[in-house]
């Protein structure tokens, strides 16, 4: 008997809560045990604690992540320029003379190198308008089933930062709120990452399309309304969020506004880099990389002490069980 | 042994979730049985059940919500341009020219009458803008707890619709996302609407004025950025929610496409206008009302069969106990 209502105890979570089994089960098995480690327990445990000067209630914890190359791989570019290439080359079953007319000629032929900005801009407009948001949404996911990253081979869900997906998991174990703040688009992220990181679609934040409503239905229309980078990181955390996070989580100086933000309210608040050092298990680059450069963002957190995981050292796998 | 063990079941939600218990408790005791009542009741109970064709996933349960005129009231005029009037008169002891400067001195005067579209643009940059997000979200604060409307005397946040609080309440029970969809301020609303409707701010959604990082602060930046009215309803929530709803609720014109494009999903659709009939207990307003029109929407809910929610029929009560 006693067993049994221990057993109902247990289930109904009167006993172990998961903060209780945080601290006795190793949250974060896929970091090694260091400095960095260390530093994110005792900044989650810090907030958490009632007892703790730094306590934050659980309204007030917002914890933001940049998506490309913070939370999944971004090489040779940002996998939703793979998707942009996939469908034009798709594209070109139902549009033949695409072969020959510029710019789509030049993704067909593989010639990405030809691409002026403008062009890049026509082969987005191409690919990401013009339908409905709820056909777009089914092109991405039917995309995102099926397609292979070109070195790994692996689906692009399969792509994710297992050290992050724990992360995630354990901040969301201490009632954070996780949010995505992104470059990449709203609409691509939203088709899949809800499922893969746990996050509901309105908790993601990224650039936007313009939209036109026509009619009864929505559809996407030309021409970038929003870049989510630099500076439009914390705004748009502002707009979409309307709270600074305590925790901010980025890979490029792109996101160096969006961790200066978080970084520079009162309390106890954690900024922290990923820095790609890793060339055999995933990319090495920094500096000087020219679509993810993290210089000056660099420079910042080795001045203020902010967290930076080196992934080579750092982390014990980089995806699932690789 | 057996009461102790009940007992505990019952707490740990094993026995009675919120669900059966709305079924035996009326979920909606201000609303007056009728087929409105009815109707919203249905909905819900056809959505949530797991063995009807219209059964829709927790995720998906998305209800967004106009706030001036569907969740509190708004006359004589929106409660934001009362919190501006308020501040324009608070601010003529730092700015005693204010007195005699147009357009300030028309809202000291109480000649709002006065005013034109550019006047408005001016007192609202002065008021919304210039501070950090920080200052104003204290100074809203600060207002919202110390102002009483001019003609109820009440304070704004008592001039919610008791009904209204009684919806959301039963909607989030039976696992509904509710959000804000406002041609209000977004900052304004996520000051004091969190704790009044139990709605985080990330869902609350508004008009934005621009803000601009500096250094490592966010100031509000002068201008409207986005009016979150007619169209840019279903548009910002997309671009910030990423799904559409399965129901909504306005008032006016400026509701009539987040509801068009709410009811012309597939599947189990609410849409839903509140008619302001009740010149006693509220305000009586709709086709002619120069602030909150409500005259082609009113056409399409009755062409379309929505719901039209007659408050003076409808409502027992208008506010909390009122």
């Amino acid at each position: 008997m006693i067993k049994r209502l221990m057993n109902i105890m247990f289930l109904s979570g009167l006993i172990l809560s998961n903060s209780v089994l945080s601290k006795t089960i190793d949250p974060l098995p896929s970091w090694v045990e260091n400095p960095v480690k260390t530093k994110i327990i005792e900044f989650v445990n810090s907030v958490t604690d009632k007892n703790s000067k730094y306590y934050v209630a659980p309204e007030d914890r917002v914890a933001t992540f940049d998506n490309d190359g913070t939370l999944w791989s971004e090489k040779p570019m940002p996998f939703q320029l793979l998707f942009t290439i996939d469908k034009i080359k798709e594209g070109q079953i139902e549009n033949p003379d695409w072969r020959t007319k510029k710019p789509f000629s030049y993704v067909i032929n593989n010639e990405l190198e030809k691409l002026t900005r403008s062009d890049l801009l026509k082969i987005l407009n191409e690919t990401h308008t013009g339908m409905t948001v709820e056909e777009f949404d089914f092109q991405v996911k039917s995309w995102i089933r099926n397609a292979k990253h070109p070195k790994t081979n692996l689906p692009y869900t399969k792509m994710v930062y297992q050290p992050m997906l724990e992360l995630l998991r354990y901040l969301e174990d201490n009632e954070f709120k996780n949010f995505i703040v992104s470059g990449g688009g709203n609409a691509f992220m939203r088709a899949w990452a809800p499922e893969v990181y746990n996050i509901p679609s309105e908790r993601i934040i990224g650039s936007q399309f313009n939209t036109k409503f026509i009619g009864s239905e929505l559809y996407r229309s030309p021409n970038i309304l929003i870049y989510d980078d630099k500076e439009e990181k914390p705004q748009q955390i502002f707009q979409q969020i309307g709270r600074r996070p305590i925790a901010s989580f980025g890979n490029s100086d792109g996101d160096l506004q969006m961790l200066k933000w978080t970084a520079s309210g009162s309390g106890l608040r954690l900024a922290m880099y990923i820095h790609h050092t890793d060339a055999r298990r995933e990319w090495k680059y920094d500096r000087n990389d020219s679509l993810a450069k993290l210089d000056k963002g660099l420079d910042v957190a080795l001045d203020k002490d902010w967290l930076i995981v080196d992934m080579k050292s750092d982390w014990r796998s980089i995806y699932e069980n690789k």
